[in-house]
Order: structure tokens, then C-alpha cells, then sequence
């Protein structure tokens, strides 16, 4: 029986399968002595509620809010909404699948398929052979194209960082017909590499988390860890270019106040920043504007990553 | 007789032309008493030094730093360098022709038809003609095309705010693709319009000065007053479209401290404040590495406006 | 019959009249399945709550928070307070009297009066011309004399632009004196103009709201859209005058990151500056301590506009 | 004899006086091995150049520039301007009236009398105790109004504290009419002491200098200490008012970056902080205004305190 | 009979004892008209819920929630939890022992010891007698050594000013070795001394209060009136040393928008801002790492004096 | 013959050696045609001015300022200072001594033997294999002790990175018992650690100059890479002390304004960082005192790094 996502669930459905437990609550019974566990267990469709009668304060002590649970229940009608009524719910420790609990970044095979085109684009064999080195390590790209962007706000999505990349590497490549000093293959590579310490920065599992080396080192620190590693694969690289690159990595932020060591010390590490930074206004807009709760209005809520409001009309 | 650009005038010449006097100073003979008058003439192409033996304190009061003056001299070698000796020195209250004290900005052809294309290319009605309402005004286009785009740093050149203009909005041209969500009509437009404020900000005879709306309301505040008659022109321009071009020049700038007093509310705003930053950015760092003085060094002396040295291998 | 204010309500009484929707709940019934609505219903004398025990689903979805409805009902007493039981409560979408809801700046025939005093005083002929040309148009006088200063904080009342802009004007008068350098017309006629942006900024219904151009232009650049056009209509009004007093407008917020494009360039504009920022210190002051809850206490509470506790002995 | 001021000397004249030496300098004579010194002597009213031909290096090693010194010269005339021939140059240990040094604050009897009058016009008893018997001591009297305000920039005059003080105790007065909740004796009198601790901060002989104690300490916590001791001095001196006070001091500068080291807590010391901001607004626009060196230009260059231009029209 | 503190009140017992009252809620009987009071009381040890049956509206006009109150009650088991029937509840005016309501910083008998060997540590005679003048002073010595460092966040408790106040000064004894041209007497004394203002800024009953003085003067303006006289107190001692001592004090903040109106003018105080900050910055670590919710997490939860997590692995 | 250095050479020496060429500028003679060479010469101990007198423009030609030169010349007396008649000017391409130009931090010896006694002073195992691995390699030995610890201002100066090192290693040491919590070897051994990217930061010929790799990634960049592959040299190293180390040097700069990615995240981290700052404020404080002008004056005159002047009694 195939697992039913939350927005499947129907009163009357048995429900076997695993979420995410939001949040817990013992609560006294209304009419008797003793407690019932209430949940709240969520996937990436959406949270359903659910109430545990029995056992409920083992299950409490057994449990954390964070956890991924297996849970066999049945659906009932409550309220107006759908209810599970718990007969067992543990801790799974298995392996997880976070695309279950974690929605993806939408257009991925188009961002797979650009990542290829600009790569394949490149005429520097240098930075060709870095690049095709790094992605063609299946275990890595896969860890890449999964990545999210971020824990929070925008891009924080499986595939977040792939599209992410791939969106500010094609930017790259749209403005740099303006600008003749530029170097259009050191701007590309750069842009498709600034972000790659977010591959060890995040871990998926029910939500996004920073891991203790992405809260202690940073994607900045840790992106140049990993390249500088990649270069030393690649028999030849230039010491200037290295530096070029690496530079870019550290610089990308632009400013101090944005967590970056160095600012940008020449054209292409200046783009490189301009351009991640438009990316990330937009895709901040794009995103308050389409998920504005109160479709008659002209203005959205107060959006925290802008600290703003934004008009819609 | 055609008159002498300063890189044309050699020892032995005979000089009549107009020169913006940069500086003068009063210095007494070495062997008798008296004065004569040391000034530095100036055109687009450098400066040479001048003296007034007769009359200089007669000269010296009459002049200032900063006039346009007609000059009578002949050239001689004097250690190394040409010197004019000067008969007649006085100041020019006719027309002046800028052209001959400031540089162009390069590329002007190539951007006036860049203009006129992107012009061409907006569907939406209203846009189209509020452009080709502006711009097709004889007077206002050759005031546009000529206006610097500053008074130091970065497209302090006549035709700069031409040229920024449209790089401007050819960038935006250039990265609509990746953003399904902006309107690309509305971002070219407000990319050509943004800065036309600085038509009214600058004035252009010997040197680009601030004049004084410049000083006292900014290029934004007379860009909105300029747009808002503008916009009267055009019959039944939507009250909406108003609303949001006078908004996109008002927040271009980004931020309040960098004067201005809306930031971007909604997503095309914000792409044109990113790109304008963008170019800003990439014209100081090109041409702090082509201006570099010292060519062995792989990096630039301190820019100002960047507050860095620039890397240049 | 008139109709009752909140304040006004006893149990027993009949309630029909108009009220804010402040806020509105849809409740399950304790003891029956289906639900009642509960709403707080509000004018300017303060909120009254309200129970709808019949059709509150279909009340519910036709109504909003923020909407002005027409309310029959009938007054109870229940736990200590009045209640509402609501027979009929629907949306209100004609004419609105703004000041049943908001309350009103005191003092407002004494700021008419000081108004006209202070044009009255003007010796400067243009200046006069101008003042009387925008205060004798009727219906703009009307928007003026009952716009609030702010939408929040202080002078958030009808008739705060108005107390908000004499006192200013009146300050200035009582300081010129120790500035003899300073033209006292200007500095009055500034002080009253400084706001007039805010006409368009606000639009009170129910409550005080900014517009659509109050959150894209801001009042500062809708003053000077405004003054502009008013300027044009006053034959003669000399261009230095003009740049003067669109530059007050500009620069009378002081700083850049407090959203003024330009800073004050000469006296008069300082000296606005500094007794507009003067007038809301002081209001905030007063409002604090007069409004403190605890009256035994030396303190107020944490007052967010002035980001500290105010002493009140 | 009486002694010449510097802008009274005249070629041919038998100077005998005291000076500042602004600046010295050992030069090599042109013609024969040794050296002269050359020096900048000045008052109040300019500086002159003086010559000491014989005896120099002597004289070099035993004066300091900053010193005051008594010099007996012939004055000559030379290159268009006065020169002074030295004859002796020794360094003056003895009592100096500053005011031969330092120009003075205009109007200063003027203010001598507005102070009288406003502690005078002050009702609340201990108040006006607490300013009769500080300001009747005449030591204290005497050197309150011959302090200046500060050592560069705006007040840097002799007398300019009791200007200062009394500008903004009378722009206080002229004010507290439009805040009919503040106190106007409290306000008055916070006016008048706010800068008290400036008598400790500034010493006064050649130039204005800090004191050890006004680098150290600051006219903030001086005039705590001050005022501490002399309501110490005011038999029954309320607590409540001597906290108030102290208050006001403390928090003038309104900023904790503007090293107050608490921001106003109450009406009258905010009321306070605003008008001394915009008294030294109004000094340094009128000062800049009044002082610019090009009288044709409609701008002032570069004000320092000020950090812009100021338009002059 | 003793009266039992929080964590010693089992069911069962009868209580009868003062509490601080952290809340108070008049709550209408379920099943019947009127109300009854839900109160929370608290001492050090922790807090309790009680309820009022009888006489609960005038309990609750006469109380207020930061009184101490007397309280007489029986101590049964509800919910799994203790909570009081109160037979009594009154507010206790009579004098009160903070160290039942405020926990006490740990080793306060370790810092007495070390407070007075570094005291007889100083061999400079004006330093070691104006330390042994003012700790000498019994009510001081005890005032100073139950004092807290704090309202909020680190030392908030009974002694932590004198625990502070030894571990910067050890602190310091511990590193001067390593900076030769520090006078490591003066720094010791003042880093005794140099949060000795606090004593004035706190006021402990119930909860750790900020006085009247303490919030419109704070401890550094009350710490150099309080040093000020001290020095008096000691005969002889030299005016460049006390001025050294109150710039300690003046400056020991380090910042301007740290609250101190002069940063360090000399090495020694310069050394005692960096350890107060070194100090200040060690007690949230430890804190946060000591008393993190989740014994399981690498992490503490979002620290607010520190804005960030603390690892603790 | 020994090399002379500048301070050794009297008029009448026979000069032949190598020094910095710190400035050139190619004179006119003053009573022929042609040129001289005026040049600035320095090393460790000074500088002294010489003079080309023949041959001028083509060595002007071929040298540049920052030169190293190896010069044979006549010293002879000149307006009472020593000058050098040059006969030979070269560049010097060959190795060279940095210790010639560039002055030692004191103390190296004692700092030397600190850093063993503190290395051997370690117990957590991994931590002394650590620094026993990385300090035992001779020529990074020679390296680090050799290395200044900044181009500017505070340890500018041979063995300065050493100094610095050992000093907050020793002061951590002094500080540790106070910090119950901290983990000595962890602190200890960061302290050491902390600048080791300033190894390759910095290059040192005849001045200290910062590498590309200093200015394109900086020490903190330059030391995590560093470190990282240090650790890898240490089989068995633990995770999450790699971790540990690597974050204590990417945030020792405690700030992200002050160009650290990551801000401390656990006690030793904190410490390091304040420690540092401790450090360098001591420094600048000891060496402004020592090095002020003015052996009179109670203050030093403005010290850059501190922005402020130094009370030096």
C-alpha cells in the first residue's frame, strides 16, 4: 500500500506512513484523570493534526518535536477538518527520503540540463577540467542538485542551490555582452562554484538544518576547503587562476557585514556578487508576491528576508 | 586658422584658442619688482602651462579659476615641456562648445541606435509612447545625449548618462529571461528613465558642475517632476503605470542613505536598482584597471570611489 | 435615533449603527456541533464585543477585518462587561463619516485660527500669494484640516497635519528671534508647507491607512509634486523662491537614512528640520506620560516610538 | 607705549608687544653658511611674518611654537606685505589676557543681560537659589562668561558658552508656549546650566585648549560634579529636582554616539537636547554663510562641522 | 515554624510564608457566577500556582503583580503538579530579605577572600588607602558585596557585582604581566572599583530593580560622584591620580554607544574596558552552555545578550 | 669592509652597501641644462638623502621607488645633515637580508623559548602532536618566527607574528583559572595558532608588503587552509576538534565587520577573540607612549589605529 501524502488524507482513510512531528502536546483528559498525546505531523503537502489516547505519556518522553515518525492511524472527520486517531506511533531511524518532507525547487531538469550547456560552454580547458571534475563525481552531483539554498527564506528547497546557481551562472551570461573587460568563462565557473560549500553547510532530513560545520565554518569557508581540494585534482591549474577562484568564493557576499572575508577586488568577482545578490531580491519578491495570503489586496504582509511590503498590482 | 588642442600645440606654434583656466597665481619677478601671472590652461586633451609677463596683476583681477578664456600666445620649450608665452589673456562670455573642454564617453553611436532599438522594441502601448513623447523632442534628446552621468568618478563624460542609460537597460534586456515573473516592457523602460533627473542636475561648460536643483532637490526629485509632466503628455497614460515609473525612480537607488526615499516595492523596482549597482560597479572597476599608472604592478593604487585597490592580472 | 457611540452603550439598549471590524473568530459551539462568530467591534470612543449566534459561516465569509459594517444588535451584560448579541451585521460600502471611527487632535479651532494668523503675518508677497492661493481652495483646505500626521505613533488623529504643522510653524516663530540671520517668512511659510504631501500619504476610512502613493512616493515627493503645481499657480512666483521651498520640502526630514534625498543646505531649511523633529520628540513625550497606564508608578512603560521608558514625576 | 595689534602695524613701525607664535621654522640663509628663523606671530585681529637674522638656532632651541612670546622688531615692508626685522623674541611666563589672543562672541553684554533676566524671571524657588548662588560668585561669573564653547568649529570665542547658553535658554522660553506640559523653569534653568562643566573643559591663553580634565573626563561628568557640589550648596535643594538636573546634563547630547551617556527621560530634557542641536545647527549654518570666501558664488565650499555646502542665495 | 521555600512545599503541607507575586488573574468558576484569583508565587528556589477561592475581586484590587505578599495556605496535588488553596494572601510592607526572592552568585566567600588579598596586594599608599577607606565603611562593604551586576542577563544575582567586580580584577593580575608599561596597582584599583556605581543603580526586594538614579544617571555618572567623595575622604591623595581613577570609571564602557562619554585615554584603562568586555563575554558563554534546555543538542537555543547559539559540545 | 648601516655614517665615509630606495625625483640643475637625482635612502635605523649628479636620467629611468639598491657613494656634510655623493646606483636583484630594512620586535629570544615551554606545557595529546608536527618543520619555523604580524601600525616589525602569538598565548595562560569552564589546551593552543595565514599573508623585502594571496583571501583563509592540511598530517586527529580549531580561526576577529565569517560560538573562541583585541590595544597604547613626539606634553598626538590621542603621564 503506497504511503497517502497529508493533502490525501480523506476521513475513513487507514493511514500507514511516516511524517514529520511538528510539535507535541500533552494535554489532561476533559472528564477523567490522565493525559492524551496531541501531534502534529507534517510532509511537504502540508500538517494534519492527530490525538494518541492511549500511552500518551510514554509516547511523550519517548519522542521530540523534530523527529521523524511512523505512525498508523485512522482518519476521522473533526471540526471540519481531518483528524488521525493514533493507534502507534515511534521514532523511525531508518533511512529517510527528504523529499517526502521537504519541497523541491520547481524546473530542476531545465536547471540540470543548463548546469550541462554552460559547462559544456566553456572554452578555458582549465576551468572546463575543474568543472567536469567536480560534476562528474555522481555522488556529489547528486548531493549538489538535492542541496537546498538556504535553511530559510528564499530557496530553502531541494534543488534550492542547483537552481540557484544555474539561475545566477545564466544572468552571468546575459550581461556580460555588456561589459568587454569581463572574462565570460571565469564569471560562469565562478557563478556556477560560489555557493558549493552549501553542499556541506546543510543536511536534509524531515526539515533543512544547518550542520555544526555549516554553523561553525560557514558555506564561504567551507566552499573554499572543497575547491581548493578540486583544483589539486586538476594536474596543471594555474596558481593565478586558483587564486582568481578562490577569491571569488570568499568574495561573493561583497561586504564584511555580509560574512565575507574579502570584498571583491576585480570585474568578475564584482559581478559575481552583483548578480547573486539580484538573484536573491528577486527571488525574494517573486516569492512574496506569489504567495501573498490576501489575493485582493495590492500589498503583501510584511516579508522578513525584505523587511518590507510588497506591491502586487 | 582651426584652433590648437593643448596634445597638438608645439614649441614654436602660434596659439589663438579658448582654454578652461585651471589655475593662476601671482608671482613676483625673480630680479626686479613686480609680478607676472603662472596660469594652467586646460582642454579635453591636458593641460599646459602659460605665462603673462605684461599686466598680470591687471589680469589676475579680472580672472577666475574655473573661467573660459581666449587666449593669444605663442609656444616655446621651457625645460622640457612647451609653455605658452601669452599676449592676451581674457575671459569668454560667448557660446562654449563643452565638447572641447570635457571627454565623451566612447561607443555614443553605438548607443544612441541601442536606444532607439530598445525604444522600438516595447509592446506595451502607453510605455511606447510615453518614450518616443520624450524623446523625440529635438532639444531634451541632444540635452540627454550629451549629459554626463556625473561630476567625478564613474561616466563623468559627455553622453555618459546616455551610455549608462542604455547599458542599463540592455543588462535588464539581458537577464528578463531568468526572471518569468518581471514585466519586460516596465523594466526598460524605467531603465532608459531612471536617471533622466540628471539632465537638470548637471551643467556642462569647462568641467561638468552641479548646478543648483542638482544641489538643492537631486536628479530623483527633478527625474519625478521631469516624468510627471512627461507623463501629462500622453493621453490616457494608466494612473497605475504612473504610479510605478514615478516609484521606480524614486527607489532606484536602493536604500535610504543613498538618498532614496522609497526603496524597491515591488520586483521590477528592484531589478533596476541591482542592475543600476551592477553597472555602476563594473564601469569603476574597468576603468580603474585600465587607468592603472603603474602597468608592471598587478594591482591598482587606491580607488576612491570602490575604497579598495583593484587587482589587475 | 442617533446612534449610540461604544462608549455610550448600556445593557439593555438597542445598538444599530456603524462600527470597525477590528477583529472576528469563528467558534465552535460548547455543547451542539456548528459554530458562532465572536467580533470586536470599535469607534473612536473604544471596542465593545459581540456574539452572532446565527449564520456565522456565511457571516464570516463575506466580512474582514477592517471592513466598517452596519451592526443591529442588542446590549447584555455578561461577566462584568456589555456584550453585543448581534441580530444582523453587514458590510457598510457607502459614505463613511471618518471621525466616527478616528478620534480627533484637540484643539483644532485654535489651530485654524493660529493658521490663518500665520498667513496673515506673511510680509513677503509671494509667499503670501502662495499660502492663500492653497488654503482658500475649499476643498483641499477640507483635506488638509482633517488629515492625520502619521499613520501610527504620533499625531495618528484627524486633524493631526494640521496641530502637527502650526505648531511648527508657531515654534519657528518663537525661536527667529534669536536668529536674526534667518528670513522669518520663509522659515513660517516652510513650516507650514513642510507636510502638505500628507494630504495624499493617508486616507482615513475606518482608520488611518497610507495610499498606494503614500507607500511608492512617500509624502516628501508627493509635497513636491504638489507644491509644484501650486507654485505654477501663482503668475510671477520667482524661480529662486520656488527652488527654496521644494528644497524645504526635500531636505525636512534631515538625513538621508531618515528618508530626506537631500539634507538641509541653508538656514531656514536647518532650522525646519530641526523644530519639525523637535514637535514629534515633544508629542511623543506628552503622549507617553499623559498616556502611562500605571499611574502610581514614576514610569511608563516601553514607548516604541522613542525606543525608551519616559519619567513622569 | 601702547601695544600695536598685528592688523595695526605699518611699515616703518617700533613693535614691543606679546604674540603667539603660530609657527617657526630654521631656514639656511642663501648666501653664506648659518641660518635664520622665520616665524608667524599673531593676535586676535591676523598674523605677520617676522625675521630673526641673528642668534637663530639659539632662539629655535628655547621657543615652541604655541608659546607666547614678547618680541621687540622694526616693522618693514617686503614683497607687498608688512615683515617684521626681530630684534629680540623671548618667551613670555608671565600673565596673559587671552582676549589679546582669542576673538570674542559678539553681543556679549547683551547675553551678560538676557541671563540676568531670565534667572530673574524664574518662579520655582530653589531653582532660582540654585542659579543666584552659582552665578554670584564673581570668580565663577567671570570665568562662565569669558569660556568659550568649544575649542574649534562653532563657539570657539571668548564668551561663547554664555551666548551659547543663553540662545538656548531664550529659544527654550520662546518655544515652551507651543508645550503647554512642560515645565518652563525647569527647562530654563537646565538651558542656562546644560554646558557648565565647558568652565573645566576649556583653558584659555594663546588659543583654546583642552584641559587634562576635558580629554579625560569631558564637560558632561565635570558639570555633574559641578552642579553636584553646588546644590550641595542650596539648603533643602529638593531630591527629586537635584536628579532632574543632573538628568539633563547628563543626557543633553541626547546620544549615547554623541557621548551622553543616557539619552532625556522626560519632556524637558528632550526639549533641551533639541534646541542645543539646533542652536549649534543655526551657529555653524550662520558662521559658514557668513564666512565663505568667494562672494559671487551662490555656495560656501566645504563646511567641516557641517559635512556639506550651504547655499547662500 | 520555618517557613519552607518552594521547592521544599509538598502536598499536604501548610504554608504559611512571604513569596514574590509574579502574576495575578481573576478567573470567572466554571460552573457558577463570580470569580476566583490564579495566582503564581515565587521565591528563589522556584515558583508555585495558587488559587484564591473567597474574596477574590478585593484580593485582587489591593495586590499588584511585583508585590511581596504574605500568604497562609494549604499545599495539595493537582494535575500532577503541587499547587496552594490560599486561605490569606496579603501584601507585606515590613522589610524584606532579597536573598529569599534573588538567587545568589556562587563562590561569594572565595571572592570576599580574594577581594580583600588584592586590596592588600596594592603597595601604591593613595590607592591601597582609598580602597581600605571605602571597603572599610561597614554599610557600604555589605551593600557592595550583596549587589547584583545586572537586572537582566549576566550577575542578575545577589553578589554578583562583587564576584564581577574580583574576576576582572584577577583577571587582570593574571595578564599584566605580559604588558610591562601597564602599572598594574592602578589597573588592579580600578578594576575593583570600576562598576562600584552599581550599588547606586540597583535597588533588590522581590527582583533586581534599576532606581530612579540608576536609569536617569546610570552607574558610571553615580560611580565618579560616589568616587569623587571617597577621594575626599582621603587626605593628600594627588589630583593626576584621582583624575586617572574617575577616567576609569568614565571610560571603562570603552564606546560611546556603549554608554561611556569618554573611550580610554591610557593603557591601563584600556586594559580594564577589554576584561570587563573579556568577563561580561565569558559569563554568557558559560551561562548559556550551562543552562541550555536540551542536554542532547550540540547547541543552546538563541542566546539574547550574545544574539547568536553557543555550542556546547 | 662591513656594510655601513644609515645611522653609522659620518661625512668623509666611503659608502658601499644596500638600501631601500624610499623616494626619487629627477631635479634641474640650478645654473645649467640637465639633471640630478635627489633619492631618499633608508634601512632599519634610518634614511639619508644622496644626490646623482651625473647620469640622473637614465638611472631615474631604470629605478623605482621601493627599489633595493646597492650604492657606492661619498658621504659629505650638507646643510648640517649628512648627504651621499653617489657614484653607482643598481638595483639589487639577489637575495636580500629583510633584516637590514626592516626593524625586530624585541624580546625574540624570550618569545622563542615561551612558545616551546607553552607547546610543551600541553597534555590533550592531538593538540601537542598538532603544534609539535607543524612547529618542527625548519623552514616554516623560520617562517613563522620571522613573520611581522601586520604591513601596518601594531607589529609591523620583524618576529612580530611571534611576539603577538606567544602574548596571547601567555595571557590566555594568566587568564584561564578564572574561567573554570574554558579548556586550557584548546585555548592555549588556538592562541598560537590564531594568525598562522599571516605567514603567507605577508612577504618582507625591504618593507613588509602583503602577498596577492594576502589580499585576495586574507590570513583567515590563508590559516583555515593551512591548518586543515596540517591537521590531515596528524593521523587520528578528532572531528570535532578539527572543527573546533578550524572555527577558532575563522572567528577570532569576533567580528564579521572585522572580516571574520563566523563570530565566536564557545567559550575559547570567545576568549581568543578578546584576548586578540586585548592584545592589540595594549599594543598601540605602549607603542603611542613610546613613541610619541613631544617628550613634554602629557599626550601623544593623534595615533591612527586608535583614533584618538594617548594620555601618557
Amino acid at each position: 500500500m503506497a504511503e497517502l501524502l497529508v493533502n490525501q488524507i480523506c476521513p475513513g482513510a487507514t493511514v500507514q506512513g511516516t511524517f514529520a512531528l511538528k510539535a507535541k502536546k500533552l494535554l489532561p483528559y476533559r472528564e477523567a484523570p490522565g493525559h492524551f498525546l496531541a501531534v502534529t505531523l507534517a510532509d511537504r503537502t502540508g500538517s494534519v493534526e492527530g490525538r494518541l489516547w492511549e500511552g500518551a505519556e510514554e509516547a511523550d518522553s519517548r519522542l521530540k518535536a523534530g523527529d521523524i515518525v511512523t505512525v498508523e492511524a485512522l482518519a476521522v472527520a473533526y471540526n471540519g477538518s481531518v483528524q488521525l486517531r493514533i493507534d502507534s506511533i515511534v521514532k523511525e531511524n531508518g533511512r529517510i527520503d527528504p523529499a517526502k518532507f521537504i519541497p523541491s525547487a520547481g524546473r530542476l531538469e531545465e536547471a540540470e540540463m543548463k548546469l550541462m550547456q554552460l559547462i559544456d560552454s566553456l572554452t578555458q580547458p582549465y576551468l572546463k577540467a575543474l568543472l567536469t571534475h567536480i560534476f562528474s563525481k555522481q555522488d556529489f552531483y547528486e548531493a549538489f542538485s538535492r542541496a537546498p539554498a538556504a535553511a530559510q527564506y528564499h530557496h530553502a528547497l531541494l534543488g534550492g542551490l542547483l537552481v540557484h546557481s544555474v539561475t545566477v551562472a545564466s544572468a552571468a551570461d546575459g550581461v556580460v555582452k555588456d561589459y568587454p573587460g569581463a572574462d565570460r568563462d571565469l564569471l560562469v565557473a565562478g557563478a556556477i562554484l560560489h555557493d558549493i560549500g552549501k553542499v556541506q553547510e546543510y543536511r536534509c532530513r524531515g526539515t533543512v538544518e544547518q550542520t555544526d560545520e555549516g554553523r561553525l565554518l560557514g558555506h564561504i569557508v567551507s566552499g573554499v576547503l572543497f575547491l581548493d581540494r578540486a583544483i589539486a585534482g586538476v594536474p596543471g591549474f594555474p596558481a593565478d587562476l586558483r587564486l582568481k577562484l578562490l577569491h571569488m568564493i570568499t568574495s561573493h557576499h561583497g561586504r564584511y557585514e555580509w560574512q565575507s572575508p574579502k570584498r571583491p577586488k576585480f570585474l568578475e568577482a564584482a559581478l559575481l556578487h552583483q548578480l547573486d545578490l539580484l538573484d536573491a531580491q528577486a527571488d525574494m519578491f517573486s516569492r512574496a508576491a506569489a504567495g501573498r495570503e490576501d489575493g485582493d489586496s495590492s500589498w503583501t504582509g510584511w516579508v522578513k528576508g525584505l523587511d518590507r511590503c510588497v506591491y502586487c498590482r
